[in-house]
């Protein structure tokens, strides 16, 4: 992603030239879109906090964040018994999104082994692995999923614009570079496709509205936000060709779970007969899990991201204003399952699966 | 409804002491939930304003209002022309609700044939008949509605609480008093069920979490509020045990126009076996219509409200932020239409009915 000119990603190893050591350099996200700050993360702790407060957030990212997490530990104590307790401080975190689990049981898995003063080196060398291959995924999406648009698009009248809701931020700040669901969309603006985008705001945080809306914006792809509320209307008048999400964990069968609110926009797309797809890199796909709605552990976050918004007054100061009545009480889920019986396809690194045929990617 | 010990309607007719005349006061709505307050409106022209930026909203409000619209016209000048130049302002201010037009036809049908020097008592009497009819009629939605939840509550394990969710505020503040949505479920909790609601948010207005949740607040029934993203979440879950919403126009054969996200709503509903009702005096039916996805027209609203969002800063101050990056696009359509096939039910003052049975009320 080109940022001011300058190429990024979400996250990076850097140096902390105080402590004369290395640390971990992230983009953080709760400053966004009112403030681009880069933030200096030194240790396994500030990590698991970053992770818990979102500066970091979107299910592959939180993965990789989570591998240097472990990489950090291993600078300050490379012991067995840091490296257990750092990996169950790190899985703690988030309880939704499977790569974060995924990611640090390979950091364990190919750490523990190792002689402890081994452990620190290569724990970095594995972090950035898991980062590069993160990469590789999301292009690999991007030119699945640009197939895809490109088929649809062709079926419609060519000449206008086509329309793909998205949900959430599934984008390149939800990953290390490129994105799940932006992904495709990214490579289509790219290859000339008349793309526009649909951007959920997505409360309670504000993802779509804040992040979604933003990292398009500097790419310059056509997009509008509307409030949650809009999606279904919008496909109804048909307004929208095609919706893709993100996930933190898609089932074996096919069951998405996604960004709250994912599961009503599934069913308003079923409704009204437009594809609905989701896109993962394949270690976003839980094999142990078939029933995701019965199985799946949904977060409760707190109240306060329902009840205070956060955004800049008239001045350009950057402010938080709480929108309830004193007193009121609230509930947080922040995730859901949309069965797979709603989803069209599930678009990965490997090509595009009907989630009937999602298990075929193991043969 | 009860505020603060004192007996409130939503807007009554009082004295203007400097003017000497009659004038309107009403609750400024766009100033709930931090701050209770009375604003007078002293002319047409200002009830056209505090319709369009909804100082008084809710459809049967909409139509009390500019029912009084008139009446402080005829104060002005009784003549036709002002009549009809009235009439036509007052209609056009918000274009989805049936009964703005409603009242507004029944004013000047009433009033056109009088002598002139009659309308003014003549448009003050019939305001404040509308008024007292839409109090009668939404305590009958109340009784309907309580008859209702009685039944389904006893089909549930019936020492549990019953979960009801509601959308956007179709409560005493949406109306002259009682609200129809939320009347049965202040006639329920009144009568000693114990009812919870959930209150979507309903951006980007946020009138749920601003009106619903203080006017429920007020009157002690135990609510939560939740972004408009959970409900399909919490009906999964097997948290929600009924729907009530209220609306702007339902067509003769049952589809349901309301604030933009109701039809996700329904979709929920529908997809979890859930009864879906909406609660409507019988004015708001339109007997002209029978596709609302295809006739209703939907308001297209100002993008700053998706943009900016109202609310208290941490020291009491009330403040307005701005959400998403600079220069976004924005898309604000406000209603949505909910096809019949998705509605268990429409409560009216008459009765509860199918949609399909809907057109019995005319017999």
């Amino acid at each position: 992603m080109i940022i001011n000119n300058q190429k990024f990603r979400t996250i990076w190893p850097s140096d902390d030239t105080a402590a004369g050591s290395r640390c971990v350099s992230i983009i953080d996200q709760t400053k966004l879109p009112h403030a681009f700050k880069i933030v200096k993360v030194t240790n396994m702790s500030q990590m698991v906090v970053a992770i818990k407060t979102m500066q970091v957030r979107g299910a592959p990212l939180i993965g990789a964040a989570a591998a240097y997490g472990i990489a950090l530990a291993m600078q300050d104590n490379c012991s067995d018994e840091y490296l257990y307790l750092s990996a169950k401080q790190l899985i703690q975190t988030r309880p939704t999104a499977v790569n974060l689990r995924w990611a640090v049981e390979r950091m364990t898995k190919m750490l523990s082994p190792l002689a402890t003063e081994l452990r620190m080196q290569a724990a970095w060398t594995e972090a950035a692995k898991v980062c590069d291959e993160d990469v590789l995924l999301n292009q690999a999406i991007g030119q699945h999923g640009l197939s895809l648009i490109e088929s649809l698009h062709t079926s419609i009248k060519y000449d206008r614009q086509f329309n793909i809701l998205t949900h959430c931020n599934a984008g390149w700040l939800a990953t290390v570079d490129f994105g799940t669901a932006l992904a495709p969309i990214y490579a289509a603006h790219d290859a000339g496709i008349n793309v526009h985008v649909w951007v959920d705001e997505t409360r309670p945080r504000n993802q779509g509205a804040s992040l979604t809306a933003w990292e398009l914006g500097k790419h310059g792809v056509p997009h509008t936000v509307v409030s949650d509320n809009a999606g279904g209307h919008l496909m109804q008048q048909g307004q929208v060709d095609m919706v893709i999400v993100g996930a933190d964990r898609v089932t074996s069968s096919g069951d998405v779970c996604n960004k709250i609110g994912t599961y009503l926009k599934a069913l308003a797309a079923f409704d009204n007969h437009i594809p609905f797809y989701a896109a993962v890199p394949s270690p976003t796909i839980d094999w142990t899990m078939l029933n995701g709605v019965q199985e799946i552990e949904i977060e409760e976050r707190d109240g306060h991201e329902v009840a205070w918004m956060i955004g800049v007054l008239a001045t350009g100061e950057v402010a938080e204003v709480n929108i309830l009545p004193a007193n009121t009480r609230v509930a947080n889920p922040s995730f859901d399952v949309t069965p797979a019986r709603l989803v069209t396809g599930i678009i990965t690194e490997q090509g595009v699966y009907a989630p009937s045929q999602l298990k075929s990617i193991l043969e």
